[in-house]
């Protein structure tokens, strides 16, 4: 028996979704629990229901959409992602993962197959924290990072609380946070990096997240004329800055190709241009898989700014701002989705995810692992986000032979 | 006879026109054409008016304050500077030039001297350009570098004209502009720079004004998300910045000590911490005396931005926003100021200015000279500047020796 989604169902979801919020430039806008969300959400669980999952709603607004399993008493395998997005973002970020979810529990009706566990498709609330800050707020929650009152008091710009925009939307359900009992979490995304679309492959098997250092390093000379004042005289920053950013990046080389090195901003103190600035201040992003090696980068920086220091010009400070350790995902989930990604064929990658998703933080509760596939330039949280129909039908079907091996422990009744 | 200012009435001028406008750090907030301005001028008039000078207001503003000369028909010795100041000004940008010339004809009255030609003290309207942009706006309009009408319609932030912030304080005079025939103008500033505290002098011969061109320089990459996009497939523009910037610095050593390059503005678009940055854009400022040598720092940063394009990964523009050529002061000016300097007994040295003054427009119509004294620090439009009282009545005596000598060509009957 061949086991394959129906990808023109797939894509015409996906397609229906877009147009929920959807902006002139071919993006969507939906915030976490706008108006826009709640008819995207009203769209999902409107699909989950006619495909007879028994749908229930958290203390969050997280959607959890069950199709029962032979043995109802087995932990379930969940599938999902998010359905808010960035205020122009792209069509695919998010809802691809939850509607693949779907489509295989679809697939799975469609072929009448029954699965020893539960599979549930999960859409988690507030993923881009693009509206209630932080990021990854709810799914965060659910695994116990963040408390309930927490998460439900995060207010947006305007001043509305999460629990009252949940509200708003009809979306606080009953069900209690974190309740369930799972085997396994899957996500399919995009990878939102070019990283695949070179390789030219269609999936990609996340073993876990970057970490991640944030730092602030600000550099004191003296503010001065630009007309009046001697070369000879001035205490630049501008001028420290230069050599010192160079180190920064070959702290980076160092530790290539899995390091990564950003200097996103630049501000100069007045910021005026006929007057040496009397500051600079610039981030400094180091991120790498590893935790000890991210942590020899941080301590190159240390040393760096010390040395910078001797000069004697101008002084330099570097402030820790955020540090988020790297997360290793589950081995067994990644088998399976490598085992899956066998099964179809398909040549596949290892990748290390460079940013942040919901399954971080399910990854300390359950065993967890990612699949991404391709995104047009690597280009994501932008309107333009483009996939390629294909890389979705061989992410699903990955996704659908992993979920099947994860639910039905005997690994013998599905083959391609 | 001894010539001599009495340098206790200027310095109590000088503190009495600082409580003008006087913020609560000692500087001065006197914007050109506001109610303190209106109140300074007041002041000034007053003090002319008692110092038996004849005083016109032109149609800018403008106030002319005149002693007769034996011999009115020849063209007379301007003085004077401006009385207006930044936001957070100083005591002494601006008001010490004019305060210099007032004490010079008190001087001449006190001692009963009577010169050739006229001696005429100017207050020059919105030399900062704080308030009506450009800069040196109504010294420009007199010197026909702008029209009346021009510098008239200018706005301040509020929409507010320059004509009807003139009218407002009473300070729009029937002199027509451009009117009066003069020998020479001098004018006494504070140096707004470090080179004479660090020399060690009371007083510097000011030569000339130095040429400024000003740039964009914009660099053009690709957008990424810091977190997914490999190092090697990045276009950085922050990368690509250093070595180029460094390059700029370079320009400059080359042409030491008398070039200058300033960056004063870095802009990194989105200037988002966790974002490879898109767009870059550094404002330089690249001065030199010397028109000639101007030119080739402008051609090597021509061919730099062209090297620079040819490393491929991003795109450089270089965006030409400004050309102020190099000033070249009136040597017979210059040689009387020395003279006077040497009469004196000081030693002085030969100064460029770095910055705009009203006598670059003024050396366009007649012959024109500048006396630098030093400033704390090279510290100016900073509420903290702040000057020695030893080096103003030096320069005031340097400036009245040479208004002796410009004023009354028989340089027979006034030595020290």
């Amino acid at each position: 028996m061949q086991v394959k989604v129906n990808t023109k169902r797939l894509w015409e979801r996906l397609m229906m979704m877009a147009e929920v919020g959807a902006t002139p430039k071919g993006g969507v806008c939906r915030l976490a629990l706008t108006e826009e969300d709640r008819k995207g959400r009203d769209l999902f669980v409107r699909w989950c229901e006619n495909a007879g999952c028994s749908v229930t709603v958290d203390a969050l607004g997280n959607i959890f959409a069950r199709r029962e399993g032979l043995e109802p008493d087995l932990p379930a395998v969940l599938l999902g992602s998010h359905l808010d997005s960035q205020p122009t973002g792209g069509k695919y970020d998010g809802a691809l993962g939850v509607l693949v979810g779907l489509e295989i529990i679809e697939t799975l009706n469609d072929l009448d197959i029954s699965t020893r566990a539960a599979v549930e498709v999960v859409s988690w609330s507030n993923e881009e924290g693009a509206r209630f800050a932080p990021a990854m707020l709810a799914s965060g929650a659910w695994a116990g990072v963040f408390t309930k009152d927490f998460a439900q008091s995060r207010k947006d710009k305007d001043g509305i609380t999460f629990l009252e925009a949940l509200e708003s939307i009809g979306y606080k359900g009953s069900r209690n946070l974190g309740e369930g009992k799972y085997a396994a979490s899957l996500e399919l995304h995009i990878e939102q990096g070019p990283v695949l679309e070179v390789a030219g492959l269609s999936v990609g098997v996340v073993k876990g997240v970057q970490g991640i250092r944030w730092y602030t390093a600000r550099i004191k000379g003296k503010e001065a004329h630009a007309g009046p004042t001697p070369m000879k005289y001035r205490k630049d920053p501008v001028q420290a800055l230069l050599p010192f950013l160079g180190e920064v990046y070959e702290i980076g080389k160092q530790y290539a190709p899995d390091s990564k090195v950003t200097v996103g901003e630049i501000h100069t103190l007045p910021g005026v241009r006929n007057t040496v600035p009397g500051l600079v201040e610039v981030s400094i992003d180091l991120r790498h898989p590893e935790e000890a090696t991210l942590l020899e980068m941080h301590q190159q920086l240390m040393v760096l700014t010390e040395q910078a220091n001797l000069q004697g010009q101008v002084h330099f400070d570097l402030i820790q701002e955020w540090y988020s350790p790297p997360v290793h995902f589950d081995q067994g989930c990644i088998d399976a989705l490598k085992t899956g990604a066998e099964n179809q064929d398909l040549e596949f990658m290892d990748l290390v995810s460079g940013a942040g998703h919901d399954s971080v933080y399910l990854s300390g509760v359950m065993p967890t692992a990612m699949l991404f596939i391709p995104c047009r330039d690597g280009l994501s949280h932008n309107e333009l986000e483009s996939i390629e129909m294909e890389h979705a039908a061989n992410g699903a079907n990955v996704l659908l032979q992993a979920t099947l091996q994860l639910a039905d422990t005997s690994k013998k009744i599905y083959t391609r």
